[in-house]
Protein backbone atom coordinates (compact mmCIF):
# COMPACT_ATOMS: atom_id res chain seq x y z
CA UNK A 1 0.00 0.00 0.00
CA UNK A 2 1.04 3.38 -0.83
CA UNK A 3 -0.33 6.79 -0.03
CA UNK A 4 0.63 10.12 -2.23
CA UNK A 5 1.50 12.38 0.28
CA UNK A 6 1.07 15.72 -1.45
CA UNK A 7 -1.04 17.87 1.03
CA UNK A 8 -3.73 19.79 -1.13
CA UNK A 9 -3.90 17.21 -4.22
CA UNK A 10 -6.44 14.91 -4.32
CA UNK A 11 -4.63 11.57 -2.56
CA UNK A 12 -4.32 8.11 -4.34
CA UNK A 13 -4.03 5.19 -2.54
CA UNK A 14 -2.27 2.96 -4.47
CA UNK A 15 -3.79 -0.31 -2.58
CA UNK A 16 -5.21 -3.81 -2.50
CA UNK A 17 -9.03 -4.46 -1.54
CA UNK A 18 -8.34 -6.84 1.14
CA UNK A 19 -5.23 -6.01 2.99
CA UNK A 20 -6.13 -4.00 6.12
CA UNK A 21 -3.67 -1.34 5.67
CA UNK A 22 -5.33 -0.28 2.51
CA UNK A 23 -8.98 -0.91 4.10
CA UNK A 24 -7.81 0.71 7.33
CA UNK A 25 -6.87 4.24 5.14
CA UNK A 26 -10.04 3.88 2.91
CA UNK A 27 -11.98 4.02 6.37
CA UNK A 28 -9.98 7.24 7.22
CA UNK A 29 -10.96 9.17 4.30
CA UNK A 30 -14.68 8.30 4.47
CA UNK A 31 -14.51 9.57 8.09
CA UNK A 32 -12.71 12.50 7.14
CA UNK A 33 -14.81 13.09 4.18
CA UNK A 34 -11.71 13.23 1.64
CA UNK A 35 -12.13 12.14 -1.56
CA UNK A 36 -9.40 10.09 -2.98
CA UNK A 37 -8.48 7.87 -6.26
CA UNK A 38 -7.56 4.50 -6.13
CA UNK A 39 -4.97 2.59 -7.73
CA UNK A 40 -5.37 -1.28 -7.30
CA UNK A 41 -1.86 -3.35 -6.90
CA UNK A 42 -1.48 -6.78 -7.00
CA UNK A 43 1.64 -6.95 -5.24
CA UNK A 44 0.78 -6.35 -1.50
CA UNK A 45 2.75 -4.50 0.27
CA UNK A 46 2.26 -4.86 3.62
CA UNK A 47 4.50 -3.40 6.69
CA UNK A 48 2.83 -0.77 8.80
CA UNK A 49 2.82 2.74 7.11
CA UNK A 50 -0.70 2.91 7.27
CA UNK A 51 -0.58 4.37 10.81
CA UNK A 52 1.47 6.89 9.78
CA UNK A 53 -0.73 8.06 6.68
CA UNK A 54 -4.10 7.86 9.07
CA UNK A 55 -2.33 10.57 11.96
CA UNK A 56 -1.03 12.38 8.52
CA UNK A 57 -4.48 12.49 7.07
CA UNK A 58 -5.89 13.46 10.80
CA UNK A 59 -3.42 16.25 10.93
CA UNK A 60 -3.66 17.36 7.87
CA UNK A 61 -7.60 17.40 6.36
CA UNK A 62 -10.45 18.47 8.17
CA UNK A 63 -13.90 16.66 9.61
CA UNK A 64 -13.96 14.32 12.46
CA UNK A 65 -10.82 13.98 14.47
CA UNK A 66 -9.81 10.56 14.01
CA UNK A 67 -7.49 10.92 17.54
CA UNK A 68 -9.01 12.61 20.36
CA UNK A 69 -7.72 16.13 22.08
CA UNK A 70 -6.96 14.50 25.53
CA UNK A 71 -3.90 13.05 25.75
CA UNK A 72 -4.41 10.67 27.57
CA UNK A 73 -7.32 9.25 24.79
CA UNK A 74 -4.70 9.99 22.62
CA UNK A 75 -2.83 6.89 24.15
CA UNK A 76 -5.10 4.40 24.26
CA UNK A 77 -6.57 4.84 20.90
CA UNK A 78 -2.90 4.62 19.72
CA UNK A 79 -2.10 1.52 22.42
CA UNK A 80 -5.10 0.05 20.77
CA UNK A 81 -4.09 0.93 17.73
CA UNK A 82 -0.68 -0.50 17.42
CA UNK A 83 -1.82 -3.37 19.72
CA UNK A 84 -3.76 -4.57 16.40
CA UNK A 85 -1.16 -2.82 13.81
CA UNK A 86 1.79 -4.52 15.06
CA UNK A 87 0.84 -7.19 17.34
CA UNK A 88 -1.79 -9.09 15.48
CA UNK A 89 -1.76 -8.07 11.71
CA UNK A 90 1.82 -8.38 10.48
CA UNK A 91 1.87 -12.02 12.47
CA UNK A 92 -1.35 -12.86 10.02
CA UNK A 93 -0.26 -10.75 6.73
CA UNK A 94 -0.54 -12.80 3.35
CA UNK A 95 2.94 -12.77 2.88
CA UNK A 96 3.63 -14.37 5.96
CA UNK A 97 0.35 -16.87 6.14
CA UNK A 98 2.18 -17.93 2.91
CA UNK A 99 5.50 -18.71 4.01
CA UNK A 100 3.44 -21.08 6.74
CA UNK A 101 2.08 -23.43 4.04
CA UNK A 102 -0.14 -26.22 5.28
CA UNK A 103 -0.49 -24.62 8.78
CA UNK A 104 -1.02 -21.19 8.41
CA UNK A 105 -4.69 -21.90 9.32
CA UNK A 106 -3.23 -22.69 12.78
CA UNK A 107 -0.77 -20.03 12.55
CA UNK A 108 -3.39 -17.19 12.15
CA UNK A 109 -5.75 -18.12 14.85
CA UNK A 110 -2.76 -18.30 17.23
CA UNK A 111 -1.53 -15.05 16.64
CA UNK A 112 -5.20 -13.73 16.16
CA UNK A 113 -6.52 -15.25 19.21
CA UNK A 114 -3.56 -14.40 21.54
CA UNK A 115 -3.89 -11.01 20.01
CA UNK A 116 -7.55 -10.68 21.09
CA UNK A 117 -6.96 -12.11 24.62
CA UNK A 118 -5.26 -8.91 25.11
CA UNK A 119 -7.18 -6.80 23.59
CA UNK A 120 -10.91 -7.82 25.10
CA UNK A 121 -9.44 -6.38 28.62
CA UNK A 122 -8.22 -3.07 27.06
CA UNK A 123 -11.43 -2.69 24.88
CA UNK A 124 -13.91 -3.53 27.80
CA UNK A 125 -11.98 -0.54 29.75
CA UNK A 126 -11.43 2.04 27.37
CA UNK A 127 -14.83 1.25 25.17
CA UNK A 128 -17.89 3.53 25.32
CA UNK A 129 -20.18 3.18 21.73
CA UNK A 130 -16.93 2.60 20.22
CA UNK A 131 -13.41 1.09 21.38
CA UNK A 132 -12.57 4.43 22.95
CA UNK A 133 -15.73 6.20 24.55
CA UNK A 134 -18.01 7.27 22.31
CA UNK A 135 -15.93 9.22 19.46
CA UNK A 136 -15.15 7.21 16.32
CA UNK A 137 -10.89 7.03 16.39
CA UNK A 138 -8.32 4.94 14.53
CA UNK A 139 -8.62 2.48 17.18
CA UNK A 140 -12.24 1.60 15.40
CA UNK A 141 -10.11 1.86 12.16
CA UNK A 142 -7.69 -0.72 12.81
CA UNK A 143 -9.95 -2.94 14.85
CA UNK A 144 -12.74 -3.59 11.69
CA UNK A 145 -10.26 -5.07 9.36
CA UNK A 146 -8.76 -7.36 12.08
CA UNK A 147 -12.32 -8.74 12.71
CA UNK A 148 -13.01 -9.16 9.21
CA UNK A 149 -9.42 -11.56 9.68
CA UNK A 150 -10.39 -12.79 12.57
CA UNK A 151 -13.54 -14.39 10.61
CA UNK A 152 -11.85 -15.17 7.59
CA UNK A 153 -9.31 -17.64 9.69
CA UNK A 154 -12.01 -18.85 12.23
CA UNK A 155 -11.82 -16.92 15.24
CA UNK A 156 -14.14 -17.54 18.03
CA UNK A 157 -15.49 -14.21 18.52
CA UNK A 158 -18.29 -15.73 21.10
CA UNK A 159 -14.77 -15.25 23.31
CA UNK A 160 -14.17 -11.74 23.01
CA UNK A 161 -17.67 -9.98 23.89
CA UNK A 162 -16.69 -6.31 23.92
CA UNK A 163 -14.69 -6.87 20.55
CA UNK A 164 -18.00 -9.01 18.64
CA UNK A 165 -20.02 -5.72 20.00
CA UNK A 166 -18.31 -2.90 18.95
CA UNK A 167 -17.69 -4.68 15.39
CA UNK A 168 -20.88 -4.85 15.14
CA UNK A 169 -21.82 -1.39 16.12
CA UNK A 170 -19.30 -0.21 13.87
CA UNK A 171 -19.63 -2.00 10.72
CA UNK A 172 -23.33 -0.42 9.91
CA UNK A 173 -21.44 2.33 9.86
CA UNK A 174 -21.58 4.39 6.20
CA UNK A 175 -17.92 5.29 6.07
CA UNK A 176 -17.36 1.98 7.27
CA UNK A 177 -19.57 0.01 4.87
CA UNK A 178 -18.13 1.87 2.11
CA UNK A 179 -14.45 0.97 2.56
CA UNK A 180 -15.51 -2.71 2.83
CA UNK A 181 -13.38 -5.16 0.73
CA UNK A 182 -16.35 -6.28 -0.59
CA UNK A 183 -16.81 -3.45 -3.07
CA UNK A 184 -13.59 -1.76 -4.11
CA UNK A 185 -12.81 -1.17 -7.56
CA UNK A 186 -10.57 -4.53 -7.36
CA UNK A 187 -12.85 -6.58 -5.43
CA UNK A 188 -13.59 -10.30 -7.61
CA UNK A 189 -17.35 -10.28 -9.01
CA UNK A 190 -17.48 -13.82 -6.77
CA UNK A 191 -16.26 -11.76 -3.82
CA UNK A 192 -18.68 -8.67 -4.17
CA UNK A 193 -21.61 -8.60 -1.82
CA UNK B 1 6.44 -4.08 28.33
CA UNK B 2 4.28 -1.73 30.34
CA UNK B 3 4.81 2.14 31.56
CA UNK B 4 2.35 3.70 33.62
CA UNK B 5 0.79 6.66 31.89
CA UNK B 6 0.20 8.77 34.90
CA UNK B 7 1.10 12.40 33.28
CA UNK B 8 2.87 14.24 36.47
CA UNK B 9 4.22 11.35 38.65
CA UNK B 10 7.57 9.75 37.63
CA UNK B 11 7.03 7.43 35.03
CA UNK B 12 7.58 3.76 35.68
CA UNK B 13 8.80 1.10 32.74
CA UNK B 14 7.85 -2.69 33.53
CA UNK B 15 10.39 -3.84 30.95
CA UNK B 16 12.73 -6.30 29.64
CA UNK B 17 16.60 -5.44 28.96
CA UNK B 18 16.50 -7.09 25.69
CA UNK B 19 13.20 -6.06 24.07
CA UNK B 20 13.20 -3.04 21.45
CA UNK B 21 9.85 -2.38 22.65
CA UNK B 22 11.50 -1.47 25.98
CA UNK B 23 14.62 -0.31 24.70
CA UNK B 24 12.44 2.62 22.51
CA UNK B 25 10.86 3.57 25.44
CA UNK B 26 14.31 4.29 27.19
CA UNK B 27 15.63 5.86 24.67
CA UNK B 28 12.53 8.37 24.32
CA UNK B 29 13.08 9.18 28.11
CA UNK B 30 16.55 9.74 27.79
CA UNK B 31 15.78 12.07 25.18
CA UNK B 32 13.63 13.88 27.08
CA UNK B 33 15.38 13.87 30.12
CA UNK B 34 12.47 12.48 31.74
CA UNK B 35 13.69 9.90 35.38
CA UNK B 36 11.84 6.72 35.35
CA UNK B 37 11.99 3.42 37.72
CA UNK B 38 12.44 0.45 36.05
CA UNK B 39 10.82 -2.70 37.51
CA UNK B 40 12.21 -5.41 35.28
CA UNK B 41 9.87 -7.56 33.62
CA UNK B 42 10.99 -11.59 32.51
CA UNK B 43 7.33 -11.74 30.94
CA UNK B 44 7.72 -10.31 27.86
CA UNK B 45 4.74 -8.55 26.41
CA UNK B 46 5.83 -7.44 23.00
CA UNK B 47 2.47 -6.55 20.09
CA UNK B 48 2.65 -2.52 19.35
CA UNK B 49 2.21 0.00 22.36
CA UNK B 50 5.49 1.38 22.45
CA UNK B 51 4.93 4.08 19.76
CA UNK B 52 1.70 5.16 21.80
CA UNK B 53 3.78 5.42 24.67
CA UNK B 54 6.57 7.66 22.83
CA UNK B 55 4.24 9.75 21.34
CA UNK B 56 2.37 10.51 24.64
CA UNK B 57 5.88 11.21 26.28
CA UNK B 58 6.34 13.68 23.36
CA UNK B 59 2.85 15.42 23.77
CA UNK B 60 2.86 15.31 27.76
CA UNK B 61 6.78 16.33 28.10
CA UNK B 62 9.61 19.17 27.97
CA UNK B 63 12.34 18.48 25.86
CA UNK B 64 13.35 17.46 22.24
CA UNK B 65 10.20 16.94 20.14
CA UNK B 66 10.21 13.25 18.88
CA UNK B 67 8.53 14.02 16.27
CA UNK B 68 8.59 17.17 13.95
CA UNK B 69 6.54 20.00 13.96
CA UNK B 70 5.86 19.86 10.04
CA UNK B 71 3.10 17.16 9.08
CA UNK B 72 4.97 16.10 6.01
CA UNK B 73 8.13 15.19 8.32
CA UNK B 74 5.69 14.07 10.87
CA UNK B 75 4.81 11.43 8.21
CA UNK B 76 7.78 10.40 7.07
CA UNK B 77 8.98 9.66 10.37
CA UNK B 78 5.66 7.90 11.82
CA UNK B 79 6.48 5.52 8.62
CA UNK B 80 9.85 4.95 9.20
CA UNK B 81 8.51 4.14 12.94
CA UNK B 82 6.02 2.04 11.45
CA UNK B 83 7.96 -0.07 8.74
CA UNK B 84 10.36 -1.54 12.08
CA UNK B 85 7.60 -1.14 14.77
CA UNK B 86 5.21 -2.75 12.27
CA UNK B 87 6.72 -4.37 9.41
CA UNK B 88 9.61 -6.11 10.89
CA UNK B 89 10.16 -6.47 14.73
CA UNK B 90 6.98 -8.32 15.04
CA UNK B 91 8.05 -11.00 13.16
CA UNK B 92 11.70 -11.26 14.94
CA UNK B 93 10.41 -11.22 18.20
CA UNK B 94 11.24 -13.57 20.96
CA UNK B 95 7.80 -15.17 21.08
CA UNK B 96 7.60 -15.79 17.05
CA UNK B 97 11.35 -16.33 17.04
CA UNK B 98 10.80 -19.19 19.69
CA UNK B 99 7.81 -20.66 17.50
CA UNK B 100 9.96 -21.16 14.76
CA UNK B 101 11.92 -24.11 16.66
CA UNK B 102 15.34 -25.04 14.41
CA UNK B 103 14.48 -22.69 11.31
CA UNK B 104 14.58 -19.42 13.53
CA UNK B 105 17.75 -18.09 12.65
CA UNK B 106 16.84 -17.91 8.77
CA UNK B 107 13.50 -16.70 9.63
CA UNK B 108 14.57 -13.57 11.71
CA UNK B 109 17.29 -12.97 8.69
CA UNK B 110 14.59 -13.11 5.77
CA UNK B 111 12.46 -10.73 7.44
CA UNK B 112 14.97 -8.76 8.84
CA UNK B 113 16.56 -8.48 5.25
CA UNK B 114 13.52 -8.21 3.64
CA UNK B 115 12.48 -5.08 6.16
CA UNK B 116 15.82 -3.31 5.39
CA UNK B 117 15.37 -3.85 1.47
CA UNK B 118 12.36 -1.14 1.71
CA UNK B 119 14.12 0.66 4.30
CA UNK B 120 17.18 1.51 3.14
CA UNK B 121 15.96 3.44 -0.34
CA UNK B 122 13.51 5.18 1.92
CA UNK B 123 16.10 6.37 4.56
CA UNK B 124 18.73 7.46 1.62
CA UNK B 125 16.03 9.82 0.58
CA UNK B 126 15.04 11.18 4.04
CA UNK B 127 18.30 10.96 6.36
CA UNK B 128 20.49 13.76 6.53
CA UNK B 129 22.62 13.45 9.92
CA UNK B 130 19.50 11.16 11.73
CA UNK B 131 16.60 9.13 9.75
CA UNK B 132 14.83 12.01 8.95
CA UNK B 133 16.57 15.46 8.31
CA UNK B 134 19.22 16.88 11.25
CA UNK B 135 16.78 16.63 14.59
CA UNK B 136 16.68 13.17 15.94
CA UNK B 137 13.42 11.56 15.84
CA UNK B 138 11.08 8.30 16.89
CA UNK B 139 12.51 7.12 13.30
CA UNK B 140 15.92 6.87 15.25
CA UNK B 141 14.08 5.59 18.29
CA UNK B 142 13.01 2.41 16.31
CA UNK B 143 16.14 2.00 14.46
CA UNK B 144 19.02 1.38 16.72
CA UNK B 145 16.99 -1.46 18.33
CA UNK B 146 16.22 -2.87 14.93
CA UNK B 147 19.89 -3.12 13.89
CA UNK B 148 20.85 -4.23 17.41
CA UNK B 149 18.85 -7.54 16.03
CA UNK B 150 19.89 -7.31 13.01
CA UNK B 151 23.45 -8.12 14.73
CA UNK B 152 22.51 -10.62 16.98
CA UNK B 153 20.70 -12.39 13.67
CA UNK B 154 23.62 -11.94 11.62
CA UNK B 155 22.40 -9.60 8.86
CA UNK B 156 24.68 -8.41 6.64
CA UNK B 157 24.58 -4.92 7.47
CA UNK B 158 27.57 -3.55 4.39
CA UNK B 159 24.27 -4.01 1.96
CA UNK B 160 22.35 -1.07 3.55
CA UNK B 161 25.17 1.40 3.80
CA UNK B 162 22.55 4.26 4.86
CA UNK B 163 21.02 1.94 7.64
CA UNK B 164 24.57 1.47 8.77
CA UNK B 165 25.67 4.99 8.83
CA UNK B 166 22.87 6.52 10.97
CA UNK B 167 23.61 3.77 13.22
CA UNK B 168 26.81 4.03 14.00
CA UNK B 169 26.23 7.90 14.58
CA UNK B 170 22.95 7.40 16.65
CA UNK B 171 24.81 4.75 18.94
CA UNK B 172 27.44 7.10 19.87
CA UNK B 173 24.92 9.87 21.66
CA UNK B 174 24.04 10.09 25.21
CA UNK B 175 20.39 8.82 25.32
CA UNK B 176 20.92 6.00 22.77
CA UNK B 177 24.33 4.48 25.15
CA UNK B 178 22.71 4.48 28.80
CA UNK B 179 19.32 3.09 27.38
CA UNK B 180 21.47 0.09 26.28
CA UNK B 181 20.71 -3.50 26.75
CA UNK B 182 24.18 -3.77 28.09
CA UNK B 183 23.91 -1.33 30.99
CA UNK B 184 20.31 -2.19 32.39
CA UNK B 185 19.12 -3.01 35.75
CA UNK B 186 18.12 -6.62 34.73
CA UNK B 187 20.65 -7.23 32.20
CA UNK B 188 22.53 -10.72 32.78
CA UNK B 189 26.54 -10.38 34.16
CA UNK B 190 28.11 -12.21 31.26
CA UNK B 191 25.83 -9.28 28.66
CA UNK B 192 27.34 -6.39 30.25
CA UNK B 193 29.73 -4.49 28.41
Amino acid sequence: MHVSLVQLAKPVLHGYFRSSCSWRVRIAFALKGVEFDQVPVNLIKDGGQQLAVIQYIDETRPGPRLLPADPKKRAQVRMISDLIASGIQPLQNLYVIQKMGAEKMQWAQHFIDRGFRALEPILKETSGTYCVDDEISMADICLVPQVYNAERFKVDLEKYPTIKRLNQTLREIEAFRVSHPSCQPDTPEELRG
